[in-house]
Protein backbone atom coordinates (compact mmCIF):
# COMPACT_ATOMS: atom_id res chain seq x y z
CA UNK A 1 0.00 0.00 0.00
CA UNK A 2 1.24 3.47 -0.99
CA UNK A 3 1.93 5.41 2.47
CA UNK A 4 2.27 9.44 3.03
CA UNK A 5 4.44 10.99 5.53
CA UNK A 6 4.83 14.81 5.65
CA UNK A 7 6.21 17.13 8.51
CA UNK A 8 4.16 19.71 10.22
CA UNK A 9 1.09 18.15 11.38
CA UNK A 10 -1.70 20.28 11.02
CA UNK A 11 -5.40 19.61 13.47
CA UNK A 12 -8.38 18.66 11.25
CA UNK A 13 -11.77 18.07 12.47
CA UNK A 14 -11.99 15.20 14.98
CA UNK A 15 -15.13 13.98 16.89
CA UNK A 16 -12.66 11.84 19.67
CA UNK A 17 -10.77 13.58 22.59
CA UNK A 18 -7.91 16.31 22.32
CA UNK A 19 -7.81 16.49 18.58
CA UNK A 20 -8.76 12.78 18.59
CA UNK A 21 -10.80 11.09 15.64
CA UNK A 22 -12.76 7.49 16.33
CA UNK A 23 -12.50 5.58 12.87
CA UNK A 24 -14.33 2.14 12.66
CA UNK A 25 -15.44 -0.99 10.43
CA UNK A 26 -12.74 -3.28 9.77
CA UNK A 27 -11.41 -2.75 6.14
CA UNK A 28 -10.68 1.04 7.80
CA UNK A 29 -9.28 -0.22 10.79
CA UNK A 30 -6.86 -2.97 8.65
CA UNK A 31 -5.81 0.63 6.23
CA UNK A 32 -5.47 2.20 9.39
CA UNK A 33 -3.17 -0.01 11.03
CA UNK A 34 -0.68 -0.74 7.87
CA UNK A 35 -0.19 3.23 8.05
CA UNK A 36 3.24 3.97 9.71
CA UNK A 37 2.29 7.45 9.81
CA UNK A 38 -1.13 7.10 12.02
CA UNK A 39 -0.65 7.43 16.02
CA UNK A 40 -3.14 5.38 17.71
CA UNK A 41 -4.59 5.91 21.27
CA UNK A 42 -6.75 2.97 21.55
CA UNK A 43 -7.85 0.54 19.90
CA UNK A 44 -11.14 -2.09 20.59
CA UNK A 45 -13.29 -4.69 19.44
CA UNK A 46 -16.21 -6.91 20.45
CA UNK A 47 -15.33 -9.99 21.96
CA UNK A 48 -15.82 -11.67 18.77
CA UNK A 49 -13.25 -9.73 17.09
CA UNK A 50 -11.06 -9.40 19.77
CA UNK A 51 -8.93 -11.91 18.50
CA UNK A 52 -8.94 -11.02 14.96
CA UNK A 53 -7.70 -7.26 15.55
CA UNK A 54 -5.27 -8.20 18.41
CA UNK A 55 -3.58 -10.27 15.59
CA UNK A 56 -3.57 -7.85 13.47
CA UNK A 57 -2.16 -5.00 15.91
CA UNK A 58 0.93 -7.42 16.39
CA UNK A 59 2.12 -6.56 12.69
CA UNK A 60 0.31 -3.15 12.62
CA UNK A 61 3.12 -0.58 11.02
CA UNK A 62 1.03 2.20 12.94
CA UNK A 63 2.31 3.65 16.08
CA UNK A 64 0.47 1.98 19.02
CA UNK A 65 1.91 0.99 22.22
CA UNK A 66 -1.31 0.12 24.33
CA UNK A 67 -3.58 -3.14 24.03
CA UNK A 68 -6.43 -4.15 22.34
CA UNK A 69 -9.61 -3.78 24.44
CA UNK A 70 -12.24 -5.51 23.98
CA UNK A 71 -15.75 -3.66 24.96
CA UNK A 72 -19.60 -4.84 25.09
CA UNK A 73 -21.77 -3.52 22.05
CA UNK A 74 -23.35 -0.79 24.12
CA UNK A 75 -19.79 -0.30 25.39
CA UNK A 76 -18.23 0.54 21.68
CA UNK A 77 -21.80 2.12 20.56
CA UNK A 78 -20.98 5.02 23.13
CA UNK A 79 -17.56 5.64 21.47
CA UNK A 80 -19.00 6.38 18.06
CA UNK A 81 -21.40 8.07 16.33
CA UNK A 82 -25.40 6.94 16.19
CA UNK A 83 -25.89 3.80 13.69
CA UNK A 84 -21.93 3.61 13.00
CA UNK A 85 -21.54 0.34 10.97
CA UNK A 86 -18.25 -0.83 13.06
CA UNK A 87 -18.49 -4.48 12.33
CA UNK A 88 -16.32 -4.78 16.02
CA UNK A 89 -13.28 -3.09 15.12
CA UNK A 90 -12.66 0.79 16.18
CA UNK A 91 -9.29 2.97 16.32
CA UNK A 92 -8.85 6.40 18.07
CA UNK A 93 -6.21 8.17 16.59
CA UNK A 94 -4.10 11.18 16.29
CA UNK A 95 -5.67 12.80 12.53
CA UNK A 96 -2.95 12.66 10.08
CA UNK A 97 -0.22 15.22 8.86
CA UNK A 98 -1.72 17.66 6.07
CA UNK A 99 0.68 17.91 3.15
CA UNK A 100 0.69 22.22 2.04
CA UNK A 101 -0.15 21.89 -1.31
CA UNK A 102 3.92 23.35 -2.63
CA UNK A 103 4.71 19.52 -0.19
CA UNK A 104 2.69 17.84 -2.16
CA UNK A 105 3.71 19.08 -5.41
CA UNK A 106 7.33 18.75 -4.39
CA UNK A 107 6.89 15.14 -3.75
CA UNK A 108 5.12 14.52 -7.22
CA UNK A 109 6.93 11.53 -8.70
CA UNK A 110 9.00 12.48 -12.29
CA UNK A 111 7.53 9.50 -14.35
CA UNK A 112 5.68 10.34 -17.26
CA UNK A 113 2.87 8.13 -16.02
CA UNK A 114 -0.57 9.86 -15.53
CA UNK A 115 -1.10 11.44 -12.32
CA UNK A 116 -4.60 12.73 -11.16
CA UNK A 117 -5.11 15.53 -8.18
CA UNK A 118 -8.93 15.64 -7.36
CA UNK A 119 -9.89 19.39 -6.10
CA UNK A 120 -12.93 19.78 -4.31
CA UNK A 121 -15.17 22.95 -4.90
CA UNK A 122 -17.66 23.00 -1.67
CA UNK A 123 -18.53 19.96 -1.62
CA UNK A 124 -19.75 19.54 1.80
CA UNK A 125 -21.58 16.07 2.23
CA UNK A 126 -18.69 14.34 4.30
CA UNK A 127 -20.23 10.87 2.90
CA UNK A 128 -19.53 12.50 -0.52
CA UNK A 129 -16.37 13.47 0.16
CA UNK A 130 -15.44 10.10 2.11
CA UNK A 131 -16.88 8.03 -1.39
CA UNK A 132 -14.74 10.27 -3.57
CA UNK A 133 -11.78 9.80 -0.92
CA UNK A 134 -12.51 5.84 -1.79
CA UNK A 135 -12.15 6.40 -5.63
CA UNK A 136 -9.78 8.46 -5.69
CA UNK A 137 -7.89 5.63 -3.54
CA UNK A 138 -9.19 2.51 -6.22
CA UNK A 139 -7.65 4.74 -9.28
CA UNK A 140 -3.98 6.36 -7.28
CA UNK A 141 -4.85 9.66 -7.40
CA UNK A 142 -2.04 11.82 -6.27
CA UNK A 143 -4.01 13.92 -3.67
CA UNK A 144 -7.13 15.22 -3.07
CA UNK A 145 -7.46 19.10 -2.24
CA UNK A 146 -10.06 20.89 -1.10
CA UNK A 147 -10.45 24.35 0.10
CA UNK A 148 -9.85 24.96 4.10
CA UNK A 149 -13.66 26.87 4.16
CA UNK A 150 -16.08 24.59 3.02
CA UNK A 151 -14.87 21.34 3.07
CA UNK A 152 -15.51 18.78 5.65
CA UNK A 153 -13.52 17.83 8.74
CA UNK A 154 -12.34 14.54 8.87
CA UNK A 155 -14.68 12.62 11.05
CA UNK A 156 -15.42 9.22 11.79
CA UNK A 157 -18.82 9.38 9.58
CA UNK A 158 -16.13 10.55 6.17
CA UNK A 159 -13.63 8.01 7.65
CA UNK A 160 -15.82 5.38 6.96
CA UNK A 161 -17.25 6.34 3.29
CA UNK A 162 -13.79 6.77 3.02
CA UNK A 163 -13.11 2.99 3.53
CA UNK A 164 -9.47 3.13 4.19
CA UNK A 165 -8.88 5.75 1.43
CA UNK A 166 -7.55 8.26 4.44
CA UNK A 167 -4.38 6.55 4.33
CA UNK A 168 -3.24 6.08 1.03
CA UNK A 169 -4.76 9.68 -0.61
CA UNK A 170 -3.14 12.71 1.54
CA UNK A 171 -5.92 15.28 1.86
CA UNK A 172 -4.31 18.81 1.05
CA UNK A 173 -6.46 21.80 2.41
CA UNK A 174 -5.29 25.56 0.48
CA UNK A 175 -7.24 28.49 1.39
CA UNK A 176 -7.94 29.53 -1.79
CA UNK A 177 -9.07 27.27 -4.44
CA UNK A 178 -8.20 29.05 -7.54
CA UNK A 179 -4.78 30.09 -6.18
CA UNK A 180 -4.20 26.20 -5.84
CA UNK A 181 -4.89 25.52 -9.06
CA UNK A 182 -2.50 28.54 -10.95
CA UNK A 183 0.28 26.52 -8.43
CA UNK A 184 -0.82 23.56 -9.72
CA UNK A 185 -0.69 24.47 -13.85
CA UNK A 186 2.79 25.85 -12.81
CA UNK A 187 3.80 22.13 -11.70
CA UNK A 188 2.21 21.04 -15.73
CA UNK A 189 -0.98 19.78 -14.43
CA UNK A 190 -3.85 20.46 -16.84
CA UNK A 191 -7.18 21.78 -15.40
CA UNK A 192 -10.20 20.18 -16.17
CA UNK A 193 -13.51 21.32 -14.39
CA UNK A 194 -16.06 18.72 -14.32
CA UNK A 195 -19.32 20.39 -15.29
CA UNK A 196 -23.32 18.75 -16.34
CA UNK A 197 -23.96 21.57 -19.16
CA UNK A 198 -20.52 21.72 -20.30
CA UNK A 199 -20.09 21.78 -24.45
CA UNK A 200 -17.20 18.76 -24.45
CA UNK A 201 -17.68 15.46 -23.33
CA UNK A 202 -15.05 14.00 -21.17
CA UNK A 203 -14.43 10.79 -22.78
CA UNK A 204 -13.40 12.82 -26.05
CA UNK A 205 -10.76 15.15 -24.83
CA UNK A 206 -6.88 14.71 -25.61
CA UNK A 207 -5.51 15.00 -22.27
CA UNK A 208 -1.80 15.77 -20.80
CA UNK A 209 -0.22 13.58 -18.79
CA UNK A 210 -0.84 15.55 -15.60
CA UNK A 211 -4.51 16.11 -14.95
CA UNK A 212 -6.43 18.20 -12.21
CA UNK A 213 -10.06 16.95 -11.97
CA UNK A 214 -12.08 19.97 -10.26
CA UNK A 215 -15.57 18.81 -8.89
CA UNK A 216 -18.21 21.18 -8.14
CA UNK A 217 -21.20 20.53 -5.45
CA UNK A 218 -24.42 19.10 -7.17
CA UNK A 219 -26.95 21.98 -7.83
CA UNK A 220 -24.44 24.82 -7.33
CA UNK A 221 -21.43 23.48 -9.59
CA UNK A 222 -18.04 24.72 -10.32
CA UNK A 223 -17.71 28.36 -8.09
CA UNK A 224 -17.09 31.06 -11.22
CA UNK A 225 -13.58 31.95 -10.56
CA UNK A 226 -12.87 28.27 -9.93
CA UNK A 227 -14.73 28.03 -13.24
CA UNK A 228 -12.73 30.20 -14.91
CA UNK A 229 -9.21 28.27 -13.69
CA UNK A 230 -9.98 25.66 -15.52
CA UNK A 231 -8.16 25.06 -19.06
CA UNK A 232 -11.52 22.92 -20.08
CA UNK A 233 -14.91 21.99 -18.60
CA UNK A 234 -16.37 18.75 -19.68
CA UNK A 235 -19.34 16.79 -18.60
CA UNK A 236 -19.73 13.06 -18.17
CA UNK A 237 -21.91 11.83 -21.21
CA UNK A 238 -25.17 10.15 -20.07
CA UNK A 239 -28.60 9.10 -21.76
CA UNK A 240 -31.17 11.44 -20.16
CA UNK A 241 -31.58 15.52 -20.26
CA UNK A 242 -33.03 15.33 -16.62
CA UNK A 243 -31.57 12.86 -14.38
CA UNK A 244 -28.34 13.45 -13.16
CA UNK A 245 -25.83 11.37 -11.64
CA UNK A 246 -24.59 11.83 -7.69
CA UNK A 247 -21.56 14.17 -7.45
CA UNK A 248 -19.27 11.15 -6.00
CA UNK A 249 -20.90 8.69 -8.68
CA UNK A 250 -19.60 11.09 -11.81
CA UNK A 251 -16.41 11.93 -9.78
CA UNK A 252 -15.74 7.98 -9.97
CA UNK A 253 -16.79 7.87 -13.96
CA UNK A 254 -14.39 11.03 -14.39
CA UNK A 255 -11.74 9.25 -12.41
CA UNK A 256 -12.08 5.68 -14.29
CA UNK A 257 -12.10 7.39 -17.89
CA UNK A 258 -8.89 9.06 -17.14
CA UNK A 259 -7.24 6.94 -15.27
CA UNK A 260 -7.81 4.07 -16.67
CA UNK A 261 -9.83 4.42 -20.35
CA UNK A 262 -7.75 7.13 -21.60
CA UNK A 263 -4.24 5.50 -20.50
CA UNK B 1 -39.63 12.41 -18.72
CA UNK B 2 -40.21 9.09 -18.98
CA UNK B 3 -43.01 7.71 -17.02
CA UNK B 4 -44.55 4.24 -16.06
CA UNK B 5 -48.12 3.24 -15.11
CA UNK B 6 -48.52 -0.67 -14.96
CA UNK B 7 -51.49 -2.19 -13.02
CA UNK B 8 -51.74 -3.48 -9.99
CA UNK B 9 -50.52 -1.52 -7.15
CA UNK B 10 -48.21 -3.52 -4.39
CA UNK B 11 -47.43 -2.13 -0.81
CA UNK B 12 -43.87 -1.35 -0.52
CA UNK B 13 -42.00 -0.05 2.82
CA UNK B 14 -43.70 3.51 3.39
CA UNK B 15 -43.13 5.90 6.28
CA UNK B 16 -46.53 7.74 6.13
CA UNK B 17 -49.45 7.08 7.63
CA UNK B 18 -51.25 4.05 5.99
CA UNK B 19 -48.41 3.10 3.63
CA UNK B 20 -47.91 6.19 2.21
CA UNK B 21 -44.33 7.17 1.77
CA UNK B 22 -43.13 11.21 2.58
CA UNK B 23 -40.68 12.31 -0.44
CA UNK B 24 -38.50 14.99 0.12
CA UNK B 25 -36.24 17.71 -1.72
CA UNK B 26 -37.19 20.02 -4.15
CA UNK B 27 -35.63 17.67 -7.25
CA UNK B 28 -37.32 14.70 -6.04
CA UNK B 29 -40.60 16.92 -5.30
CA UNK B 30 -40.10 17.93 -8.92
CA UNK B 31 -40.01 14.68 -10.65
CA UNK B 32 -42.78 13.31 -8.33
CA UNK B 33 -45.14 16.11 -9.38
CA UNK B 34 -43.94 15.21 -13.15
CA UNK B 35 -45.19 11.51 -12.45
CA UNK B 36 -49.02 10.90 -13.34
CA UNK B 37 -48.96 7.74 -11.78
CA UNK B 38 -48.11 9.41 -8.18
CA UNK B 39 -51.29 9.92 -6.06
CA UNK B 40 -50.55 12.33 -3.79
CA UNK B 41 -51.69 12.67 -0.18
CA UNK B 42 -50.18 16.29 0.89
CA UNK B 43 -47.66 19.30 -0.70
CA UNK B 44 -45.96 20.79 2.20
CA UNK B 45 -43.24 23.54 1.70
CA UNK B 46 -41.51 25.76 4.34
CA UNK B 47 -42.84 29.54 3.93
CA UNK B 48 -40.33 30.48 1.39
CA UNK B 49 -41.10 27.53 -0.57
CA UNK B 50 -44.26 27.65 -0.66
CA UNK B 51 -44.99 30.35 -4.04
CA UNK B 52 -42.54 28.21 -5.96
CA UNK B 53 -44.60 24.26 -4.79
CA UNK B 54 -47.81 26.05 -5.89
CA UNK B 55 -46.72 27.28 -9.15
CA UNK B 56 -45.36 23.59 -9.76
CA UNK B 57 -48.58 22.09 -8.23
CA UNK B 58 -50.56 23.97 -10.66
CA UNK B 59 -49.00 22.49 -13.63
CA UNK B 60 -48.48 18.67 -12.11
CA UNK B 61 -49.28 15.21 -14.13
CA UNK B 62 -49.76 14.03 -10.47
CA UNK B 63 -52.92 13.37 -9.13
CA UNK B 64 -53.37 15.77 -6.36
CA UNK B 65 -56.95 16.89 -5.31
CA UNK B 66 -55.50 19.00 -2.03
CA UNK B 67 -54.06 22.60 -1.18
CA UNK B 68 -50.15 23.14 -0.80
CA UNK B 69 -49.57 23.40 2.88
CA UNK B 70 -47.18 26.21 4.68
CA UNK B 71 -45.20 24.57 7.48
CA UNK B 72 -42.42 25.95 9.78
CA UNK B 73 -39.14 24.48 10.31
CA UNK B 74 -40.14 22.35 13.14
CA UNK B 75 -43.73 21.62 11.60
CA UNK B 76 -41.94 20.19 8.35
CA UNK B 77 -39.00 18.34 10.60
CA UNK B 78 -41.83 16.94 12.53
CA UNK B 79 -42.87 14.64 9.23
CA UNK B 80 -39.80 13.74 7.73
CA UNK B 81 -36.59 11.54 9.26
CA UNK B 82 -34.42 13.20 11.55
CA UNK B 83 -31.74 15.36 9.53
CA UNK B 84 -33.43 14.85 5.92
CA UNK B 85 -31.80 17.42 3.77
CA UNK B 86 -35.28 18.54 2.57
CA UNK B 87 -35.05 21.80 1.21
CA UNK B 88 -38.25 23.13 2.15
CA UNK B 89 -40.38 20.45 -0.10
CA UNK B 90 -41.85 17.62 0.96
CA UNK B 91 -45.25 15.32 -0.44
CA UNK B 92 -47.15 12.85 1.19
CA UNK B 93 -47.32 10.28 -1.67
CA UNK B 94 -48.84 6.43 -2.60
CA UNK B 95 -46.17 3.89 -3.11
CA UNK B 96 -46.02 3.48 -6.87
CA UNK B 97 -47.82 0.55 -8.45
CA UNK B 98 -44.37 -1.89 -9.08
CA UNK B 99 -44.64 -3.84 -12.28
CA UNK B 100 -43.93 -7.80 -11.91
CA UNK B 101 -41.05 -9.04 -14.16
CA UNK B 102 -43.44 -10.74 -16.55
CA UNK B 103 -45.02 -7.16 -17.01
CA UNK B 104 -41.99 -5.36 -17.57
CA UNK B 105 -40.57 -7.69 -20.32
CA UNK B 106 -44.28 -7.78 -22.06
CA UNK B 107 -43.79 -4.11 -22.30
CA UNK B 108 -39.98 -3.67 -23.23
CA UNK B 109 -39.57 -1.85 -26.64
CA UNK B 110 -38.88 -3.38 -29.93
CA UNK B 111 -35.89 -1.44 -30.70
CA UNK B 112 -32.37 -2.72 -31.51
CA UNK B 113 -30.87 -0.21 -29.29
CA UNK B 114 -28.92 -1.03 -26.01
CA UNK B 115 -31.60 -2.40 -23.44
CA UNK B 116 -30.25 -2.44 -19.74
CA UNK B 117 -31.82 -4.02 -16.65
CA UNK B 118 -30.02 -3.86 -13.55
CA UNK B 119 -30.42 -6.48 -10.46
CA UNK B 120 -29.01 -6.02 -7.38
CA UNK B 121 -28.18 -8.71 -5.46
CA UNK B 122 -28.70 -8.48 -1.41
CA UNK B 123 -27.45 -4.75 -1.67
CA UNK B 124 -29.33 -3.56 1.48
CA UNK B 125 -28.44 0.06 1.97
CA UNK B 126 -30.83 2.49 1.20
CA UNK B 127 -27.98 5.07 0.11
CA UNK B 128 -26.96 2.82 -2.08
CA UNK B 129 -29.70 1.47 -3.97
CA UNK B 130 -31.04 4.67 -4.16
CA UNK B 131 -27.78 5.91 -5.23
CA UNK B 132 -28.21 2.96 -7.81
CA UNK B 133 -31.39 4.20 -9.06
CA UNK B 134 -30.35 7.62 -9.46
CA UNK B 135 -27.17 6.21 -12.26
CA UNK B 136 -30.13 3.92 -13.81
CA UNK B 137 -32.21 7.10 -14.90
CA UNK B 138 -29.40 9.14 -16.16
CA UNK B 139 -28.13 5.95 -18.10
CA UNK B 140 -31.73 5.39 -19.29
CA UNK B 141 -32.03 1.54 -17.63
CA UNK B 142 -35.60 0.25 -18.30
CA UNK B 143 -35.83 -1.26 -14.74
CA UNK B 144 -34.07 -2.29 -11.54
CA UNK B 145 -34.79 -5.88 -9.92
CA UNK B 146 -34.36 -6.73 -6.26
CA UNK B 147 -35.41 -9.86 -4.38
CA UNK B 148 -38.35 -9.32 -2.14
CA UNK B 149 -36.24 -10.45 0.63
CA UNK B 150 -32.88 -8.18 0.75
CA UNK B 151 -34.10 -5.42 -0.15
CA UNK B 152 -34.50 -2.56 1.31
CA UNK B 153 -38.20 -1.13 1.21
CA UNK B 154 -39.20 2.27 -0.37
CA UNK B 155 -38.40 4.84 2.03
CA UNK B 156 -38.14 8.81 2.44
CA UNK B 157 -33.84 8.10 2.94
CA UNK B 158 -33.55 5.62 -0.05
CA UNK B 159 -35.64 8.12 -2.74
CA UNK B 160 -34.15 11.09 -1.93
CA UNK B 161 -30.97 9.44 -2.66
CA UNK B 162 -33.02 8.39 -5.77
CA UNK B 163 -33.21 12.17 -6.81
CA UNK B 164 -36.38 11.76 -8.56
CA UNK B 165 -34.96 8.41 -10.31
CA UNK B 166 -37.90 6.56 -8.42
CA UNK B 167 -40.82 8.08 -10.77
CA UNK B 168 -38.80 7.40 -14.11
CA UNK B 169 -36.96 3.72 -13.53
CA UNK B 170 -39.71 0.94 -12.31
CA UNK B 171 -38.50 -0.87 -9.57
CA UNK B 172 -39.36 -5.03 -9.91
CA UNK B 173 -39.41 -7.41 -6.89
CA UNK B 174 -39.24 -10.81 -7.47
CA UNK B 175 -39.00 -13.63 -5.07
CA UNK B 176 -35.86 -15.35 -6.79
CA UNK B 177 -33.74 -13.35 -8.48
CA UNK B 178 -31.80 -16.35 -10.56
CA UNK B 179 -35.05 -17.37 -11.53
CA UNK B 180 -35.49 -13.85 -12.83
CA UNK B 181 -32.36 -14.04 -14.35
CA UNK B 182 -33.96 -17.15 -16.58
CA UNK B 183 -36.81 -15.51 -17.54
CA UNK B 184 -34.79 -12.27 -18.92
CA UNK B 185 -32.09 -15.05 -20.57
CA UNK B 186 -35.76 -16.20 -22.04
CA UNK B 187 -36.16 -12.54 -23.45
CA UNK B 188 -33.16 -12.20 -24.95
CA UNK B 189 -30.69 -10.63 -22.45
CA UNK B 190 -26.92 -11.17 -21.73
CA UNK B 191 -26.28 -11.91 -17.89
CA UNK B 192 -23.11 -10.12 -17.17
CA UNK B 193 -22.33 -10.19 -13.15
CA UNK B 194 -19.97 -7.67 -11.62
CA UNK B 195 -17.73 -9.08 -9.61
CA UNK B 196 -14.50 -7.23 -8.03
CA UNK B 197 -11.84 -10.66 -8.93
CA UNK B 198 -13.12 -11.94 -12.27
CA UNK B 199 -11.08 -12.19 -14.99
CA UNK B 200 -13.12 -9.98 -17.78
CA UNK B 201 -12.20 -6.37 -17.40
CA UNK B 202 -15.83 -4.69 -18.28
CA UNK B 203 -14.52 -2.46 -20.98
CA UNK B 204 -12.98 -5.53 -23.36
CA UNK B 205 -16.28 -7.38 -23.16
CA UNK B 206 -18.71 -7.67 -26.20
CA UNK B 207 -21.61 -7.38 -25.24
CA UNK B 208 -25.03 -8.08 -27.26
CA UNK B 209 -27.86 -5.10 -27.36
CA UNK B 210 -29.65 -6.72 -24.40
CA UNK B 211 -27.91 -6.78 -20.73
CA UNK B 212 -28.94 -7.91 -17.66
CA UNK B 213 -26.41 -6.19 -15.23
CA UNK B 214 -26.06 -7.75 -11.83
CA UNK B 215 -24.36 -6.17 -8.74
CA UNK B 216 -23.88 -7.56 -5.27
CA UNK B 217 -23.36 -6.46 -1.98
CA UNK B 218 -19.66 -5.27 -1.18
CA UNK B 219 -17.81 -7.80 0.38
CA UNK B 220 -19.90 -10.40 -0.07
CA UNK B 221 -20.13 -10.35 -3.70
CA UNK B 222 -22.91 -12.08 -5.81
CA UNK B 223 -24.41 -15.40 -4.02
CA UNK B 224 -23.24 -18.64 -5.94
CA UNK B 225 -27.06 -19.29 -7.32
CA UNK B 226 -26.66 -15.52 -8.74
CA UNK B 227 -22.88 -16.49 -10.01
CA UNK B 228 -23.81 -19.51 -11.66
CA UNK B 229 -26.90 -17.90 -13.46
CA UNK B 230 -24.49 -15.16 -15.30
CA UNK B 231 -23.13 -15.51 -19.27
CA UNK B 232 -19.95 -13.93 -17.58
CA UNK B 233 -18.52 -12.48 -14.66
CA UNK B 234 -16.40 -9.06 -15.19
CA UNK B 235 -14.81 -6.19 -13.00
CA UNK B 236 -14.63 -2.75 -13.20
CA UNK B 237 -10.59 -1.97 -14.01
CA UNK B 238 -9.09 0.39 -11.24
CA UNK B 239 -5.50 1.44 -10.44
CA UNK B 240 -4.76 -0.45 -7.17
CA UNK B 241 -5.19 -3.59 -5.59
CA UNK B 242 -6.36 -2.98 -2.13
CA UNK B 243 -8.81 0.08 -2.30
CA UNK B 244 -12.51 -1.44 -3.42
CA UNK B 245 -14.66 0.70 -5.20
CA UNK B 246 -18.13 1.56 -3.22
CA UNK B 247 -21.22 -0.41 -5.00
CA UNK B 248 -23.13 2.69 -5.96
CA UNK B 249 -19.67 4.09 -7.77
CA UNK B 250 -18.80 0.82 -9.16
CA UNK B 251 -22.59 0.36 -10.57
CA UNK B 252 -21.81 3.97 -12.27
CA UNK B 253 -19.06 2.87 -14.02
CA UNK B 254 -20.48 0.55 -15.56
CA UNK B 255 -23.83 1.85 -16.79
CA UNK B 256 -21.60 4.16 -18.12
CA UNK B 257 -19.47 1.88 -19.74
CA UNK B 258 -22.23 0.05 -21.30
CA UNK B 259 -24.72 2.48 -22.24
CA UNK B 260 -22.65 5.08 -23.31
CA UNK B 261 -18.80 3.59 -24.17
CA UNK B 262 -20.24 0.71 -25.74
CA UNK B 263 -22.73 1.73 -27.69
Amino acid sequence: MRKHSYPRPKKSGASGTHGSLWLYGRHTVVAVLANPARRLRRLVALPDSAEDLRALAARAAAQFPGQVETLSQSGLRELLPRDSVHQGFAAEADPLPEPTLAEMIAALPTSAERLIVVLLDRITDPHNVGAIMRSAAAFSVTAVVVPEHGAPPVTGVLAKAASGALETVPLVRIANLAQGLEALKDAGFWCLGLDGQAEHDLATLDLAPRVALVFGAEGGGLRRLTRERCDVLARVATRHQWHSLNVSNAAAIALYEIAIRKT
